[in-house]
């Protein structure tokens, strides 16, 4: 596999299936782990580092039932492709600006991927589409049990998996849910939302993780504490609140449709129009763009574009896919070029004759 | 003729063709005419109207090579027949709201109409497209003959025709000039153009004369003064600044492209997305974006749609045109729905699927 073959394709969480797929893009769970015999990585020369990237590949390589997967050496890329598989959400931008031997594991359907050398020695991630949460934990629970096969994970009988982080000590997990609200967004509740969110000790983050803006009315929820909880409790705290984000988002889609819904039709078929015919556009407003008409999809407001098109398009239009799709370095104003021309060529209107008096 | 029939036809002079029609509109001219046997309209009461409405109709009925022509009778038609003439250019405001007996005779391709009853007795127009006011002089001229075979018009020898207004006396004639100057409105440089103009007595209004603004960059520039001139010279002085006028607006056009291409591809492209999105929109927003557009054919920017549709645009998406088109009458509201819907309809993209890499 070449990253050039995963640039035109969809990762599995960009189905737009799965339960709920309206507002919950996908349920992501991540495991940090370190192998018993290295030092943490802040400890690690290159040779270290070196080391445990041949040690966690050969596991990788000698366990047959994870036989799909690529590994991609990430010290050897360029900056284009580091950033294209940030994009793609299938390493950290950490793992991305780090120096020394590192590099991730990717399976052919993009479903899970194995960061090695990133803050922990491993980091598995599972992410799958909608609203599953039980499935992302049954798969990364077996992938994690099929590594342990082959390697010593750094483990203590009172504080459970040890992590470079304080924070990820215990279970060395993280939960999360990427949700999209882009009705509690314009009708203001989503403050609110997150304050509360914050109180029961859930973080709430952007499309790209920590410190990234909620671009396109995306929003990760995932658990802050990982200590002192099994990975059961931490998955159930997270899918417990999940129902009523989902509850409040459609609550508030519904209050729009109600009281404006002339305007919000306007609105968003305005920027389904701004998107097919701009003859340039930066990434920022493409997100915003996106989102307005992800939103018409789901309200039935827009009839001529599938979810899984837009939500490949809020990946495919970012920096780097369109200069691995285009095959060539771009600068910001040759990008936001490229980046309308790709908007136009995904999204013909095929209902343009279809309007009618009603 | 009927006044429905009308409505989803454009008149000769949105035609888009003769020269210099990238710019110029229309060639307009009209004469202002009383007859000797009446007092002037505010003296009269509306027996008298009545008389010279009669008078003049049998003139004009009596003419067998004036036989295309239609009487309306304006004082029997309800308030958006009335508004409907005015958008169309076929009768004045002042018309429109005047009292008592009045109407107008239109021809059948619109070329010409005879107002009767306005502020003087007889106010006749001819329409041409784009910059040809030697046809239209001749055009009128032939007409005003035509009539003054049948009736006796009040005319002074030293004088010249007599007119209720002192600013008519003489010629009783108006010519004007209909420029689209949409790169100069951009490029700020419209005031200072039209200063100079007043500065030799010429006359900018807006699309619907005196008092209207300058919706969808459109301007009329015509002779202030009739008396002491005779036809040719009025002539000649609108004719000899229309030159003048359309190279500054090539020139604002061609900075634009050579200076900012992209952003002006990119302006014209989003406003021609947001005329066939909208689900909603005012007349002035529609003037506005489709003044845009127009410019952008012209420059060879949007390329899948003519500039008659555009002409005709103006203009049927007018309050009156619309409901006359719609068969009922609309509130505002439900007037900017139905003009979205009207644009959708007759601004079909049909090179959407083209959009290549270049």
């Amino acid at each position: 596999m070449k990253l050039e073959d995963l640039a035109g394709r969809c990762g599995e969480w960009l189905r737009g299936s799965g339960p709920e797929s309206d507002i919950v893009i996908s349920s992501r769970i991540r495991l940090a782990r370190n192998l018993a015999d290295f030092p943490f990585i802040r400890q690690c020369d290159d040779k270290d580092r070196g080391a445990i990237e041949r040690t966690l590949c050969d596991a990788v390589h000698d366990e047959k039932r994870l036989a799909d997967v690529t590994y991609v050496d990430v010290n050897d890329l360029p900056s284009v492709d580091r950033q294209f598989l940030v994009e793609r959400q299938l390493i950290s931008r950490e793992l991305a600006d780090a120096h020394g031997p590192r590099g991730v594991a990717i399976n052919e359907g993009e479903k899970f991927s194995l960061m090695i050398n990133e803050e922990d020695h491993l980091r598995i991630q599972v992410m799958n589409s909608g609203l599953d949460l039980k499935s992302t934990w049954e798969d990364i629970n077996r992938i994690d049990d099929l590594i342990e096969e082959h390697v010593t994970y750094a483990f203590h009988d009172d504080l459970g998996y040890l992590t470079a982080c304080p924070t990820n000590v215990g279970t060395g997990m993280r939960v999360s849910v990427m949700l999209h609200l882009p009705a509690l967004v314009i009708t203001r509740q989503i403050e609110k939302v997150f304050r509360s969110l914050q109180k029961i000790n859930l973080a709430v983050r952007g499309l790209y993780g920590e410190g990234s803006q909620a671009m396109g009315d995306f929003y990760q929820i995932s658990n802050q504490i990982t200590l002192g909880r099994s990975e059961d409790e931490l998955i159930t705290q997270v899918a417990e609140v999940i129902p009523a984000m989902i509850d409040y988002e459609r609550k508030a889609r519904e209050f729009l449709i109600k009281e404006s819904q002339t305007d919000l039709h306007d609105k968003i078929s305005r920027d389904y129009g701004t998107l097919c015919s701009a003859q340039k556009i930066s990434s920022e407003e493409t997100m915003m763009l996106l989102s307005s008409v992800r939103m018409g999809v789901n309200l039935g407001l827009i009839k001529d574009i599938e979810i899984p098109v837009i939500n490949q398009l809020f990946i495919h239009t970012q920096p780097a896919h369109l200069q691995k799709l285009r095959g060539t370095e771009l600068d910001t104003a040759n990008r936001n070029k490229e980046r309308a021309l790709y908007l136009q060529q995904h999204l013909k209107r095929e209902t343009d004759g279809e309007a009618e008096h009603n």
